[in-house]
């Protein structure tokens, strides 16, 4: 009856899902499609920006050596020759005394070297003619954004594993990736365990409740960019649920389970380990929720078997499924981002596991405090609701207090970091 | 030729807008597909939670009465009458010398008031009949969550407006919410100015750039939660142009122009606005970049014109477009997350406009740091794509150094705040 198993400390167990993660397969999809996604591949200029030199303003294009003359009593006067837009191409060589009129985003015309604003520079009409004049010198190059100086063909641009956002795809547009090599995103299925569980449309009834992981896991499954699929609920009769988990297992990258893991006489899922022949990688881990939290393989497939009670199979899933999921959808920095905060509260009591407490972020003049989510008993069902970061509290023998330096996970940063 | 338009400090831009902002609509969808969308309506509990007394543990419900005499030297024993598993309901109310085995998660039967964990219980047989034995003493209560003690009923859970993470899924369900009334997606068209412009899988040609920026707002209004509907490019002439504005203007709940709107010779948008007798809210801004854009309104229907400019386009977009649509989709928090961070480089030159830099968030120990994403001008066309955040540098007389204070607006908070 007693609980015989060993727990590993959280490192440990992150460490032994992290080696038998598989890698993730490519899709190529179309530009409108991609927001989200991650590359897979490396993205490289396919030419220079500008890919000719061009004018950052609206005004003349002419040859600086015409304005030597130019001074405050003395204005210097240019011929417009030509009048082109953004898009269009200038037709004309510029000789001397010449100047074209010419629109912000436009091509220098040959043999222009600098570009008069149009604040500067009077404009007058003879005989039909068009003419422009000025009092001031230009130097060679003056506002001429010069071909290549912004990026030059061939540069990386944005590395692989970065997920698309709107600035990534303007990017991809530039360059004209019309189609996008992107990560496939991994199939998890799901499975409900539980003879306490009722559908969320079902009426409650005395003794059960709702089932409400499902929901979750499929959330987060789809914060992290994946796909999941729904088994349904394990029934409660062995022969029946092996079969169950053992065809779901063919269909997906990844399974999950929720519930079923603890040494209740009603839970079986480590009989189905054992009849699967499952290499079990851990079965219990040093951790506050879900230290009952299970990782198997089978075959090549992972195979989780998260706690039944909400908090635990939420934190389950963002230490040990999420780095595999982001790896798989080739994230170069697959782990959650942790970063320094100040509590906001206090933990007097020492717990001898480390926990993971659902907590927010709030930033006061510059630094950061993680305030937990559900300190109040009566927030314990929207303590997930309301979390943004994981407080890492470390097992020991102390408790922590308010203004206590404390490392915190972020839940929905979408940058990560290369390790946990 | 000059520009005769008067800026406007940014904040007035917001407000003239915010005051014509459209209300929102409401969709009712099943709970599978409420990702990332917010509510529409306040969420309360509509049961307690839990809804009946349960066990935190796996162990034997007894009475706390029956252990008065237990101690280290003097084990009670209970006779085993039942044994119920979570789901399963307890049939057999406990009397005198009687206990019941019990999972976590299961109802407390009547008669019982505490719970004993097994840990502490020894099990034995005695002519096919089980029994428990224990040497502690219980009190009442002990080991038990009564009714209610998590969530009454009634509650408010989680109010309108917040954008459904897994967490609020899982509280969604537990309350049987099977279907959920969301904000409806606000339908934003997007018309692409310039005939510089070239689509994004043709080759580049001379004078030409590929089309970005109608990417990137769709990318940007993906991000907010809205949709968007592309029209295509507008032709270089005044009459077709404004047939498809207000053909467009018709068919969306908002409609975004790029390019057009500076005092380029074939920049037409003034024009189609006079048209249109649109009500022109303001037509420039004391911002960099950014400082052309437009914002007017047709009938009920704002219109913006945003700058031809990627990086004026998306910060335009930013602070006009998105505060508008996070209203119109329940948001109660729908400005940009402003919070206070250290500068990480020099911008010497002073500017008598606000600038808005791109730049991206790090964390230094618990406080926060915020560096131009676009600093070198190598990384003028990626600064968008590594951008989460915009910098805002006050317009003055004076400029700023590497470890001066200073406000960011955060890009991917999903969170907000009430006033810009």
């Amino acid at each position: 009856m007693e609980d015989m198993r060993k727990p590993i400390p959280v490192e440990e167990a992150i460490s032994r899902v992290w080696e038998r993660r598989p890698n993730g397969a490519t899709d190529d999809i179309p530009i409108t499609d991609v927001d989200n996604r991650r590359l897979s591949d490396d993205i490289f200029a396919s030419h220079s920006v500008p890919s000719f030199p061009k004018s950052p303003y609206d005004g003349f294009a002419l040859r600086s050596a015409d304005t030597t003359e130019a001074g405050r009593n003395h204005s210097v006067s240019f011929k417009v020759v030509e009048h082109i837009g953004a898009g269009e191409l200038p037709q004309k060589q510029l000789h001397e005394g010449e100047a074209t009129r010419i629109m912000t985003g436009a091509k220098i015309p040959d043999g222009a070297d600098c570009i008069a604003m149009f604040e500067i520079c009077q404009t007058y009409t003879d005989n039909g003619q068009s003419y422009m004049s000025m009092t001031r010198t230009m130097e060679s190059g003056q506002n001429i954004i010069e071909e290549g100086s912004e990026v030059a063909k061939g540069d990386l641009l944005i590395p692989r594993g970065t997920m698309i956002n709107p600035g990534v795809k303007a990017v991809l547009a530039t360059f004209g990736y019309s189609d996008v090599k992107v990560s496939r995103k991994p199939v998890v299925g799901i499975i409900a365990t539980g003879t306490e569980l009722l559908d969320v449309d079902e009426d409650l009834e005395p003794g059960k409740i709702r089932n409400s992981n499902a929901y979750m896991i499929a959330s987060q499954i789809k914060r992290v960019g994946a796909d999941y699929r729904y088994f349904g609920k394990l029934e409660d009769n062995l022969e029946e649920s092996y079969d169950m988990v053992s065809k779901a297992l063919a269909e997906v990258d990844m399974l999950i389970t929720t519930g079923g893991v603890s040494v209740g006489d009603f839970d079986f899922m480590p009989a189905i380990y054992d009849k699967l022949e499952a290499d079990v990688l851990f079965n219990k881990v040093a951790m506050r929720p879900g230290s009952v939290t299970t990782a198997a393989v089978s075959g090549d497939t992972l195979l989780y078997g998260l706690s039944g009670n909400p908090s635990a199979c939420y934190v389950g899933f963002e230490l040990f499924v999420r780095p595999i999921l982001q790896h798989q959808l080739a994230s170069q920095k697959p782990f959650l981002k942790r970063i320094k905060a100040v509590l906001g509260t206090d933990f007097p009591k020492p717990n001898p596991f480390t926990r993971f407490v659902r907590s927010y972020i709030t930033y006061h003049n510059g630094s950061v405090h993680a305030l937990p989510s559900g300190i109040d008993k009566s927030n314990v069902v929207t303590s997930l609701a309301n979390a943004d970061a994981l407080t890492v509290l470390p097992g020991g023998t102390r408790g922590f207090k308010n203004g206590d330096d404390v490392e915190v996970l972020l839940l929905d940063d979408r940058e990560g970091q290369r390790e946990f």
